[in-house]
Formats: structure tokens, C-alpha cells, sequence
């Protein structure tokens, strides 16, 4: 599963427990991995969950995804056209596969080599004015005509002027939702459109209604995707500016096209400009910035310490079983307040392989959360699922 | 006459000389410095005019301002309430003092407290759109209001919106033309408003009609007089450039209002902001980069070797009247591509001072032209007055 090596293809069965697993209660990207890494594979970390969880003290059974569920999922996605890639696969989309939360299995609708292609995101407001929208349009086009993917949100305004601009040359809509629940609904119709030449990616469950909350997760795949992220038209507090966010940790680009101090919809991109985002005001500036970037090979990022800990197919560590007072020791040295992995490790005085199974149970256990840069705290009592 | 001092004050016989002497023909700013410096007065420059003139070969004798001719000016000017301030007196504005070629004397109608006064420019587009303008009054109010002085060159649009929008807390404006000659007319009415807490500065004389090429010659005031200039709406190739470019020249601060890209009006500005000019949205973000400059004392830059050569008070140096064959060689180095002092000095192998002193024969004769950075080069035949 190591990103950027792409070179290994899952078995169908194989594929079936990646599905299992990532549908499990309290599993998301980043635990998905530190559960491969520490069972050695996705149907070994299937049977252990009950056991971890039960170690780090789950209020109650977890919920893990039943195989029949799962191959219904797999059977109904593949009568719509959709495809399940994995983590470490060819096909897996080559920037997104370096992320540290890159999702363990994307459904892909579409033509799946509009995924390989280099990536611009971009994005703006759902109320743009009639000047953003050509301009989200002349950009689309002009990236497109040079050879980028464009990617951007499916939103009503910018993101839908974006995707539409670039039909003919490749476009990516990242959805929030399954791959079948499309938001706005009537946006069904340049969806359609974009996967003749482009492509639509989930991570969601076949069927998942999108929540208020779902659309931040779901940018930092745009981000994750692309080289570098447009923002076109962005108010001060808006969806475009945690995708910024995002491309900012995963070290992508920032640019932002400036517009009218007096209109609010510029107020955000014309922030980041002062902030030191790229300004842009036509393709040839993002072009410019980028010409460099794409030369370099792509490499995974740091990716986590558990990826460099466990090289690839090290045998599980399942036995590694932790006494239960060096448990109650982290338990006390955990808090609400997020702590960082080091200074967990340091003051635990314990191994760091034996913290990192101490804490994937409590977060199998759903007791644990994780935050960005490696931090974790314990979940309150009312957090816990 | 050494910018920075300002405790001189000119007699009123001398400062009829002065006038006498930028008046006549050939004397710009440079060229008046270089005769205050050579021959140790305006009186003594006047006198020594004619044989300097003729010695750098002179196609017809030169014309020099006669005495009445001055009085003239001077005492209709007086009846108007023009001042003629000049250079190193306490009344000059200390800012424009700074710059190469500051105005020996300067017409000044309207409050004088107002040139001494921290100031900005706000320059930009004539057709300005309905927003520019917004901003432009938006911007001048702000910094009048934390105490700027709000310098621009009462041209329609942005121009006349600063001025308007400072009228209150005081504004400069820069003419084009002579103190009594309005350009555009319509604004007569605004520089009588700007004139009762505000001033307007002129270096051309009374009564002169502002030819096109008398702007650009004038927007090196408008920047002059400012610690920075704030451009709004400019196009590819506006007068708000040039303003810009003598900005640069002369060390000030360069600041743009973003606009869109998809409005010509604002391909200038953009422009300057992807070139690095500070981009500005309020004027708190013109205030952030002049506040740390306003601690700081003024001091004039370099100024031409010539003031460095010769401090105040120097003996008169005409005597020092080089050789014929001197002048045939220097005529030899000379041709129609500029050349530095230093490289003309090295190659004449004659000393500083002797070049200057044929260097300032040749342009009282119409003969050379004199460049930016100290560069020189010889008129071309038609190119003489």
C-alpha cells in the first residue's frame, strides 16, 4: 500500500475486504492504514477489530461491515459504471495517492485516465457573478487546451463553469456524497457530460446522501488531486478556503484571481493574495508557476510514521500485545487536548510501535482523535459513536 | 541649494534671478543645480549664460529670461496668491526636495501647511468605472483621516475622486500646466475647494497652456511629492505607469487596487501587483507598509555628483574654462547614444570637474541631452532648439 509505487493489483477478494474494512465503524483513511500496517492485511485486521476494540475499551460491539453488505455495494456500483481502485493501485490517481489521508478505495466513474493526467483545481463561489464565471470558463479552457485536467467540486457557479468549460479536454468532479447521490440534482446532467472525457471520484458509500459536513472532507480531495488550486471569486468564509487549506498541508499551490476590493465575493481571493497566493489573471500565470513543478517526479510526502516504520510486507505485529497498565498509563497521559505522537512516545516511556497499537484500539474503540500534524486527544464521553 | 537643509530663504532679488534663470532657454532643473553649483549663483549663472553657450557651440545666440519678463510673472503671479517657493527653503516640500530634478522654484497656491504634511498619491484611470471611483473615495478618506496628506493631478475620474474625497483633511495637486491654467477646465471648481485647506503646485510659468507632453514631465511631482503612490485602475499603458515608473526612480512605495480581470481598466494594476507593487484593499494596508518609513528621517538621495562635488558656498568656478582641443575630444566621445559621466571621464582622462563644466556648455547650447541615471548623449542637428 506504500503511495507512489502503483504497481500492485488487488485480488477481487481482496478488493471485497479493502471494501469491509474502510465501511467499518471508526475506520477512516488514516486508521485504514495504521490497521493494514499492524495486521498485514485488510481480511487479518477484519478479525482482529473486535479484539482492538474491545482492548481499547468500546463502550459497546463495533459495527464491522458484513461481506454480504459490502458485496452488494460492489455488485450494485458495478451495474452503474462504477469502479473501486485502491490505495497503491496503477490506476489510482498519482498526486492524491500521496496525501496522508489519501482514501484507501475511491469509486471512479468515467474514463478512468482522466485521473493520470497533471490536475488543476478550480473552485469559487456557488453565487459567482456573471465576470467570475467567464472568468472560472476562459481559465478552465485555457488549462484544459494545454493539457491539464481540470478539477473542481460540482458546485452550482465557479465549480460547474469549470467542469463545464473543460468537457472536452477532461475534467474531475470530486463528489461529497456516493457516487450515485449527485448534489445539486440538477447538476446530473454536466455530470453526465463530464464522464464521456472526464471522470467522477468518491470515497463514500454507493447510495450516501451528502451531509453539511461531508463537503470539507471532500476537498481535500480536489486538492489532493491537483497540482495547484485556483480560486476564483471566494467570500471570507467559505467552502473554497478550507480547499486552500488543504492544498496549503498538502503543500500544492495556491492561486487566487484577484477581483473588486467593494465586491464580498473577492474578499477571500483577494486575502490570499496579500497572503501570498499566486495572483491569476490568465491560464499563462498558473501555467507558469507549474511548468516547473511538473518535471519532478511525484513522491509521497512524509505520509505518516507508520509507512516508513513498517516497510512493505513486514509480517502483522498483532502479537505485540501491550500490558494493560502501560493502556492505563496512555489513557492517562491522554486528554482533550490534542497531544502530539512524540511527546505521547516520550512520556509514555514506551515503544512507538507499541503507542501506535495502544491508539488504534482506542480509536477502533472510538475513544480517540485524531487531528492534523500527528496530534491526538481523547474523545469525550458524548463524542463517542 | 542642498535638498534636506531647508533653512535658506532667498532674497527677494535672488529669487527673481531664479525665476530669470529657469525660465530661460535650455535650464531644466538638472542644468539650473549644475550652473548654481558652477558659477555659485543664479546672478552669476545669468551673467555667465551667453559665453557658456557660445563656448558649447551654439547654432544662434540663447535666449534668457529677461529681468521684466520675470517681474512680470512674479508680481501677476503674486496678485493670483501663487508663492514661488524655492529649493533648500523651509517651504519646499521636504519629499520633493529629494528627487534629481526637484523644481528649483515651485508655484504654490492654496494652504503651504499642506506640503509638509506626510502625503500619498492616488493616481489612476480618467474613464474610471463606478467602483474605482468608490474605492478611490474610500481609500482618500482613510488616509486623510490618520493624517495623509492625499496628493493626484486633477484629472477627471480616480484623480478627482481622491482629491474630493480629502478635501477635508488636505490635498496636493500637481498641475500640468501654469498655476492659473486648470486642466481639464471643468476642475476649476475642485482646486478652488482643494485650495482652502489643500494647495496646488506648478513649476511651469504663469499663464502656460499644458501641452501633452507636459503631463508625464508633471506625474514625476505627484510622486515626488509622496512617500508612496496607490494606483487605481490603470490600463496596459497609462498615464498611472508613468507615475509608477518615476515612483521606482525615485525610491517611493508602489501600491495597486485589485480589479478584474476581465475589465481593461484594471490590466495596469493587476499588472503591477503580479510585479510586486503592494496590493491594497483598504488603506490600512497603505499605512501598514509607509508606517515603518515615517520614523525615519528624510534625506536627500544621492543628488547628482554636482551637489556632492561642490557644497555650499563654493567660490564660482567659471575660471576653470577648459582647453579648445578638451571640448573637440569630448565632442569626439560623445554621439547619439548615451553614455555614463564616469565611462566619459575615464575615457576623456580629464578631471570631473572639467567635464561638467563642458558637459554644462554643451546643453546651455541645446547640444546634449541628458538621461535618466546620469546618462548623456549629443543632440542629433534637428533636435536643436
Amino acid at each position: 500500500m506504500r503511495a507512489g509505487d502503483g504497481q500492485r493489483i488487488l485480488g477481487e477478494e481482496e478488493r471485497i475486504d479493502w471494501l469491509r474494512l474502510i465501511r467499518s465503524d471508526h475506520v477512516g483513511p488514516r486508521t485504514f492504514r495504521a490497521l493494514l500496517d499492524h495486521c498485514g492485511s485488510a481480511g487479518a485486521a477484519l478479525e482482529a477489530l473486535p479484539e482492538l476494540a474491545r482492548r481499547g475499551g468500546a463502550a459497546r460491539r463495533m459495527r464491522i461491515c458484513p461481506r454480504d453488505a459490502a458485496l452488494r455495494e460492489y455488485d450494485a456500483a458495478r451495474l452503474l459504471g462504477v469502479s473501486y481502485v485502491a490505495l497503491g493501485e496503477p490506476d489510482y490517481p498519482p498526486r492524491l495517492a500521496t496525501i496522508d489521508d489519501a482514501p484507501p478505495l475511491l469509486a471512479v466513474r468515467g474514463t478512468m485516465a482522466a485521473l493520470g493526467a497533471p490536475a488543476v483545481a478550480i473552485v469559487g463561489s456557488r453565487n459567482a457573478s456573471a465576470a467570475g464565471i467567464r472568468i472560472a470558463e476562459r481559465l478552465a479552457r485555457d488549462l484544459g487546451a494545454v493539457g491539464f485536467a481540470v478539477v473542481s467540486g460540482l458546485a452550482r457557479g465557479i465549480d460547474a463553469a469549470a467542469h463545464r468549460a473543460s468537457l472536452a479536454t477532461g475534467t474531475v468532479a470530486a463528489l461529497a456524497g456516493g457516487p450515485d447521490r449527485i448534489y445539486p440534482p440538477d447538476n446530473a446532467d454536466l455530470l453526465d457530460a463530464i464522464l464521456r472525457r472526464g471522470a467522477a471520484i468518491s470515497e463514500m458509500p454507493l447510495g450516501w446522501e451528502p451531509r453539511a459536513r461531508d463537503f470539507p472532507r471532500r476537498n481535500r480531495l480536489i486538492s489532493g488531486l491537483s497540482l495547484g488550486v485556483v480560486v476564483v471569486e471566494a467570500a471570507h468564509r467559505s467552502g473554497s478556503l478550507i480547499t486552500v487549506r488543504f492544498a496549503l498541508e498538502q503543500g500544492r499551490e495556491v492561486f487566487a484571481v484577484p477581483g473588486s476590493p467593494l465586491d464580498p465575493r473577492c474578499e477571500g481571493s483577494n486575502h490570499l493574495i496579500k497572503q501570498g497566493a499566486t495572483m491569476v489573471t490568465e491560464a499563462a500565470d498558473v501555467v507558469a508557476t507549474l511548468q516547473p513543478i511538473l518535471g519532478r517526479p511525484i513522491v509521497a510526502r512524509s505520509g505518516g510514521d507508520r509507512l516508513e516504520e513498517a516497510p512493505a510486507g513486514t509480517a502483522p505485529r498483532a502479537e505485540a500485545t501491550p500490558p494493560t497498565d502501560t493502556r492505563a498509563r496512555m489513557l492517562t497521559l491522554l486528554g482533550p487536548t490534542p497531544i502530539s505522537l512524540d511527546d505521547l512516545t516520550r512520556l509514555s516511556g514506551q515503544a512507538l510501535s507499541t503507542v501506535h497499537t495502544l491508539l488504534l484500539e482506542l480509536e477502533l474503540a472510538g475513544r480517540l482523535i485524531r487531528h492534523r500534524g500527528g496530534m491526538v486527544s481523547l474523545a469525550a464521553a458524548d463524542d463517542q459513536a
